[in-house]
């Protein structure tokens, strides 16, 4: 059916991913909030995700998810001519991140590079970007990254939000592809009356040394229930543009990756949404909510699955702090 | 000659700037630092630049760029169905910048927006992926807006940097046009051996309170004469590159719209690169290094000029922090 389509040439043709080292299981979390035994794991959904060290480079595991990349596929560094980073927390103000990323990798220096940021949705505009990038003939081959060490802003006060979150980075490299495979649909919309409900107040113009700031500017805040609240209210109607724009009902979706953002979304994803497990890339358990991380590392757990190539269209979807919604229909 | 060549259909229906209130002109900047009346002028090129107060919104000077360029243009806010915000600096770490505007603005709520960030040269990358979204029929009318506060970042205890920041904001507003007007080339490139030439070091994962930090983290440093040297290097054969690919020498471009970065790269435009002062774009002396406002403040200056559309060949050139390189010639 899609071939009748019009689609934006893309095809990926390797993906990887990189973890830090430090692999925290809900049990630990039980000690440090002296809770009994379980209680973590069962209000997280969560049996370990991992976290970085304090000092760790955000640059530095962006590389390593690279180097994954083209190592699991055989593709040499020196084929990259341009490099996209998708991830929703800077390295730093100034220069962008790209740049730090592209220093730490075995990439050609001298390509182009840049920044893409759409929060936690940052890597399907990404791939959007790609396309339109590849589409010109410039550049032949295209890696997108997406890192994010969510553990350094982790507000260890806040019950809720401090269990969910692991830290990691993901690599999808992509190329023009002869045209059958691509992308079908993207839909993305920003619902700015929910901007505060998930937050890092520091990092730019708005806090800091001469605006006036605190140490809790430079932590994630959540207003959980306003968040799932709103996000609620908006996936209806938002599911049935996706559907009309790539054309297709949900039961021709064969794979739906997500962001893994919370056990709960997750569950409506599957109950609300009407997901099967089947069609459903669930890597929560063991990853939590790698914020922009998320949805490149489920899209390469359902190429390693046997869950991707396979299949005639797969759906990325996500919400993220803006709040924004965004879904692309790949065909594979 | 360009009707024959491939080019990437846009084209730019409106531009429009915006600028804080405050006025600092160089005489009160010899004032401060206790220099003879004229001495920050003579070693600036700037009569004066327009500083934002401490606590102004740079989502806010944003919003007004859009807004003067659509009330310049007499479009309507309500028409434009994607916002790309192409500023170097953040407004805060999460979520992004765009969705700051997108509230602070009076487009419709509900749009697709999201940052492009390749720092200086953000707006010339961010035209390309402009395309690249025009190109997907889509999108019909797109935003692009950069602003930056530098003066939030500025160390008065550097005599050379913190002389020549002005901040500001421009918008510039496209559509696929009907294939005659658009991007013929653009060229990007980044250098890594120069990333800490120009920084802002806090602001993400690198220097926060949890990886230490201190106040001076949080400012603009620049290691002037090495940037300098190393641009200078990379500039000619950067330029030769421009010209292969857009198969153009430098007398067939009218108009270049250069960034804006000091006195002295604007010299070195004329004299080393040999652009003559009727196709140089020139507002450094009212409005400093504005960062990533720089180039499309200078764009606007070119349209309100008569120097954009009765043209053939418009060229937007810019180094960058990282260190970057680009270029884009337009066919307006």
């Amino acid at each position: 059916m899609s071939a009748n389509r019009s689609i934006a040439p893309l095809k990926i043709i390797a993906s990887g991913v990189a973890l830090p080292e430090n692999k925290i299981y809900s049990s630990m979390l039980d000690e440090k909030f002296n809770k009994t035994k379980g209680f973590v794991e069962k209000h997280s959904g969560i049996e370990y995700r991992y976290h970085a060290n304090n000092t760790d480079s955000q640059a530095q595991l962006a590389a390593q998810a690279i180097a994954n990349a083209l190592q699991h596929n055989q593709l040499s560094p020196q084929s990259i001519d341009m490099l996209i980073n998708a991830s929703a927390i800077p390295v730093q103000a100034l220069p962008c991140s790209a740049a730090h990323i592209l220093e730490q990798s075995n990439l050609n220096d001298g390509i182009a590079c840049f920044d893409i940021n759409s929060s936690c949705i940052s890597f399907i505009t990404a791939l959007q970007v790609a396309a339109g990038m590849l589409a010109t003939s410039q550049y032949q081959r295209i890696a997108i990254v997406s890192a994010d060490i969510a553990s350094r802003g982790i507000d260890w006060q806040d019950k809720e939000s401090s269990l969910i979150f692991g830290d990691g980075a993901a690599c999808v490299i992509v190329e023009k592809g002869d045209g059958t495979s691509g992308i079908l649909s993207y839909t993305h919309t920003t619902h700015t009356d929910g901007i505060d409900f998930c937050e890092i107040r520091a990092g730019g113009t708005r806090k800091n040394p001469r605006s006036g700031m605190t140490e809790d500017d430079f932590l994630f805040h959540m207003q959980g229930k306003k968040l799932f609240r709103m996000a609620s209210a908006l996936i209806e109607e938002f599911m049935q543009r996706v559907f009309t724009e790539s054309n297709l009902q949900l039961e021709q979706i064969d794979t739906v990756v997500p962001h893994q953002a919370s056990h709960l979304s997750l569950e409506h994803m599957r109950q609300r949404v009407g997901v099967t497990s089947d069609q459903l890339i669930d890597i929560y358990r063991h990853r939590g909510n790698q914020v922009a991380a998320s949805i490149p590392s489920a899209l390469h757990e359902a190429i390693i699955t046997d869950r991707f190539y396979e299949k005639q269209h797969v759906m990325l979807i996500g919400t993220a702090a803006g709040l924004a919604l965004c879904a692309m229909v790949l065909v594979p």
